[in-house]
Order: structure tokens, then C-alpha cells, then sequence
């Protein structure tokens, strides 16, 4: 079978040369000619991600990484993205069910979509996770995928964070951008793993962070393939499906990517597991956290706060040698516009 | 928002460029310097399939499909490599029980597993569904993913085809082979949509198809994270996650990729739902049936048959004006050592 024994010698040549362009490329980093995180402070946060890249990079190296087995995993929100004061994708959910109220006059008065109509907080906090389930019902499920990424896209043109008056995706962290780019050129594969919702990423993950929809992996809930009107949709159904956090994220990174990441970055303890299985396992590996520290420029918080809390992942990091990125010294800006 | 602001157009450049590039190549085949389909006779068959990615790549044309959106999903059993006389999964849960047989005596006398041993295939169909669930429980979970992983690797080495006294690997068809590596060649991104494992194929598409891991979807059991003897593990639970198959297969492909494809492969009524979702959406698209009708080199086989069933498909093709392959005729040779 000519083609089949022949394919893994030209696939081995063929890693070797991408091998040799991404070691080309750190090296180029290395010796300052081009600093491929310039959003980043000098010191041992830099320097630790720098190492790790040059490590598994390094063709005759004893820590070297074949290109297709360089797989990195970032959590979305806190993460990659701003998640205070609230979670971005429940700003989206209590603006819909703002917008919808007018067609619903039957949640008059019935919660959790009256505590939403009040913004009473409060309130809506005490319909726990019933009701959120509810408010999840009534704003994501009801379409086809591609009619609530147009939603999505829609709000997210519109929406402006509540303290920094901007759309959403300028609240990216500028060095997180940096840091995808720069492994990217070093040959790795970049996934996003978080626990909200797969299809809120999806339209605008590309755009803002180069992750392809199929790099997505999050929460979701389930869809029913259907002919309507003779033409074939799929259609998403008021019930949860996969819950892409804590001990789930390691659960859904195996079944979307099939491989363990070598690379995990994350900011809560809902990052916890992956950031355990993922550098847990021998060889090389690298786990980041990046520890809100900065009320000035973005916020601080982490082993009392409701969102995003940082407590058991922040003692296992110490435990486990993953890199604390702290955002007040590591980071030289936080977003773009700074 | 530098970063932001400049993305767009250095991705519409680098789209543009590989367009470029995928319609130089294709050019390359068009004009007759170089054949990428070798094993495919010339016939409406192959010209079908050389005209639609001719229309897709054309960067001026009315057909034009970006890159990224350049997404083919092929299904495995009976698309790309042989499922008769039964489906290769089936093969190795029957060999697997028989292996596991001496170290579980409670097997003798009790059903589905006493059929498999004494290889009475009429009890173990009278076994039906929950037979199937209770072989898959013992055959494909209790063990981490990498362990089953293992486990595949181990029995494709020495497993051989009862017909063709290959391994099963070998029973790929080449004129497939080319195809895939053919759509790559024009920008194409090509996954798997199979209603077999997601974990039975990983192990071995990579080598095989040049498909990784991360673009397998399939059917799958359950996970769960755990601790065990301190290290981060996933264990394979004996139940059933997800069918990938007939109407389940738009559901996994949009879950998985999050993009409907442009393009896609199939040979049973399985695939009739990722056919009619790729196909009836608008645009230039691509349907393509293989049909087996060769019974001297492989097999023969459609309506009636109880792998691989293509009745409903088949009708659909015809009014869907799908590419039908008739085996015999459009195909110079199935397997790469004929």
C-alpha cells in the first residue's frame, strides 16, 4: 500500500521543517530582534512563557514538542475577555429579555423576569439556577443557530460595558492577544475552553481572536435536526446539553479536540481541572492564571468574588508551579485603548 | 484598538493569498500537468467533482468560497474504508469480548456475550439494541481514553479482514484517499462525520486519512473527570453521550466545526440528513453518494442490505442531484494494492 507507508516519513519530514520555522521564529523572539508580547513587563511571568515556548520548540531538545501535539486551551471570560461586574453573556441575557418583554406579557409579574424588568438583582439571584435555566429558555433556544449568532452580532455592535462605555470585544486583553499570536507562530493550535455558551463565542471569536469556530469548545444546549418548510434546519432546544466547567472543561476538551493540551490558561477555579489535566501528565507543560489585581485599569478580585473566584485554583497554582500572571506588574496594558 | 482593527484586513489579504494559491493548484490539475485523482475514472463522476471545487476556488467567479469556509465532512464506514461483512467497529467488540472472556467466567451462559462466543450472530442480533449497549459497556469503557486508544492500535495491527486477510487499514479507498488529500490541496478543511466511535477512529485518522484528531466527529460514551492516586484522569463510562448518525449527524457537525459544510461525502441512508443540511442551504454545494456495486473487488450492496442501507439516500439523490459514484465504473481501483 504504497500511499499509507509512505505517509508517516513524509509526515515526520514535514514536522521537522514546521518544527524548524517555529524554532526560527522563537529564536528571532529570543534574541530581542522582534518581542513578540510588547504588552507584557519584563520578569518571571514573561520569561516563563517565553521558556516554556523555547522548550518545546527546540528540535534536538529533551522537552521538544512534535507541532501536531502543540494544543493550548484559554478560558474565555477573565481570561481572554472582561467577566465584571457581570459575565458578558448574562449582560446579554438581561438585555434580551428587556427587548422581548414587549411580546411576552405574561412575565408581568413572574419571575425571574420580573426581578430582570426591575433589575432587581436581588431578586433574580433568588430564582437561583432554575431560574437561569428559564432566562437561557426564553434568549438562546427558539431559533436556528445561525438566526441567535445574527442576535448575538447584533447586540454585541450595540452593547456597551456599563464602566468602560465600550462594545465588548475592545475589552479583550491586549496581552492575551499577544500571547495567541505568539504561540500560534510557534506552531500551536489555540482552543478556547469556557463555560459560556459555545454559539455566544462562535460569532466573533474568529474576528477578535483568530480561534475558528471549530476551535470553540463551551456549554451548550441541545439541537434538533428538522425540515421546515422543505428546507433542512437544525433548531436549538430550551435544554442544556453539556455544562463546559470545572471538571466538565477536561470532559469537553477530550471529546472536541481529542488530544491533552500542553498549554492551559485560565483565571478561576473553574479552570481548575483543566489546568490539572493538562499539566498533570508528564513532560513539558504549562499552566497559567491570570489574577485580577488591577481595580485601576480593570478590576480586582478573586477568593470572594461571585464571579470569576479565584481560590482553590490560586493555592493550586502555588502547588503546581503554573504562572501567576499578575495583571497590575505583568501587564503593561490591559486592554488596546490604554 | 490597533490590534483589532488591523485583523480583518490582514485575514481578508491572507484569504485572498490562499485562494490565490488553491486556484493555481487546482489550474495545475485542470490543465492535465498533474492528475490529483488518479484512481478515479474520467466520466461525469469525476468531472463533478473536479467542477464544483473549480466553481468554490475561482476568485472571481459567482461561486467563490472563502477558505475558512471551505468546510467537507466525510463519512468513514462504507465512505472510506470498507463496513461489509460487518461494520470494523463490529469486529472489534466481537474480538474484544473474546479476549476479555477468560478473565470474566459470569459471561458463559448469559446473552449478549455467550452469542459472541460461540459467534452465533443470530442470537446476538435477537440480543438487539441493549445487547449492542451492554458489549459496548464492557468492550469500550472502564479505561481512560488513552488506554482505549491503546487497545484500538493494538487490535488494528493484527486484525485481518475475514475476505481480504488485510488489516483493516489497508481496506481504505484509495480513490477516497486522493479525494480528501485533493480538497486539502484547494483550501479545503475535511472532518470525519461518522456514526462510528469518535475514540475508535482518532487513534488511526491521522495516519490513515491525514484527518486529526480534533476534526473526528462520531458517536461517543460518556467521560468523567476524577482524581486518581493524585493524577488528573478521564475515565469512559458504559453510556451512550451521543449517536452521530442520520439526523444526529447535523447535530454533531454544527456542534463540533459550529459551520455548516459546503461539502459532503456519505454512502448510506446514515448520511441522508448531513446531505440534505450540507446540500439544500443555498450556494454552491456539493453532495456525493458512494454506491457500492462492485462485488469482485469489494462488494455489492444498497436497498436491501443490513450494513449500509442506501434506499432512501439513493432516491434523495437523484432529486437532490447528488454525485453518485458507481464503484464499477468510476472506479480504476478501490483499494491502493489492487
Amino acid at each position: 500500500m504504497h500511499k499509507l507507508s509512505n505517509a508517516p516519513d513524509r509526515r515526520t519530514t514535514l514536522k521537522l521543517m514546521l518544527a524548524t520555522t517555529a524554532v526560527g521564529l522563537s529564536g528571532v523572539a529570543a534574541h530581542g530582534q522582534a518581542d513578540p508580547l510588547p504588552s507584557w513587563n519584563e520578569g518571571v511571568t514573561k520569561q516563563a512563557i517565553t521558556a516554556f515556548v523555547a522548550r518545546v520548540t527546540a528540535l534536538d531538545g529533551p522537552g521538544f514538542v512534535p507541532v501536531d501535539q502543540r494544543v493550548a486551551t484559554f478560558d474565555n471570560d477573565g481570561t481572554l475577555w472582561i467577566e465584571q461586574p457581570m459575565y458578558v453573556q448574562m449582560a446579554f441575557i438581561l438585555d434580551r429579555v428587556r427587548a422581548l418583554a414587549p411580546q411576552n406579557s405574561d412575565w408581568k409579574g413572574k419571575q425571574p423576569f420580573q426581578a430582570v424588568l426591575d433589575g432587581d438583582m436581588e431578586a433574580l439571584a433568588a430564582s437561583g439556577e432554575k431560574g437561569l435555566v428559564e432566562l437561557m429558555a426564553v434568549t438562546h433556544a427558539g431559533m436556528t443557530p445561525e438566526e441567535f449568532h445574527e442576535i448575538v452580532s447584533d447586540w454585541l455592535a450595540t452593547a456597551r460595558h456599563p464602566r468602560f462605555k465600550r462594545p465588548y470585544i475592545e475589552l479583550v486583553y491586549q496581552p492575551m492577544l499577544e500571547l495567541l499570536a505568539y504561540l500560534r507562530a510557534n506552531g500551536f493550535k489555540t482552543f478556547i475552553a469556557s463555560g459560556g455558551g459555545i454559539e455566544f463565542m462562535r460569532p466573533w471569536a474568529e474576528r477578535v481572536y483568530g480561534i475558528p469556530p471549530e476551535q470553540v469548545v463551551g456549554s451548550s444546549i441541545k439541537t434538533r435536526f428538522e425540515m421546515r418548510d422543505g428546507r433542512p434546519t437544525l433548531f436549538r432546544l430550551p435544554e442544556i446539553n453539556f455544562i463546559d466547567d470545572k471538571a466538565g472543561k477536561p470532559v469537553g476538551i477530550n471529546q472536541h479536540i481529542g488530544r491533552r493540551p500542553i498549554a492551559a490558561f485560565g483565571n478561576s477555579d473553574g479552570d481548575l481541572e483543566m489546568l490539572q489535566w493538562t499539566t498533570m501528565s508528564g513532560g513539558v507543560r504549562f499552566g497559567l492564571i491570570v489574577h485580577h489585581t488591577d481595580p485601576e485599569r480593570e478590576y480586582a478580585y478573586d477568593r470572594q468574588s461571585h464571579v470569576g473566584q479565584l481560590d482553590k485554583a490560586l493555592d493550586a497554582a502555588a502547588l503546581n508551579k503554573w504562572t501567576v500572571v499578575d495583571i497590575k506588574d505583568d501587564w503593561k496594558r490591559v486592554f488596546a485603548f490604554q
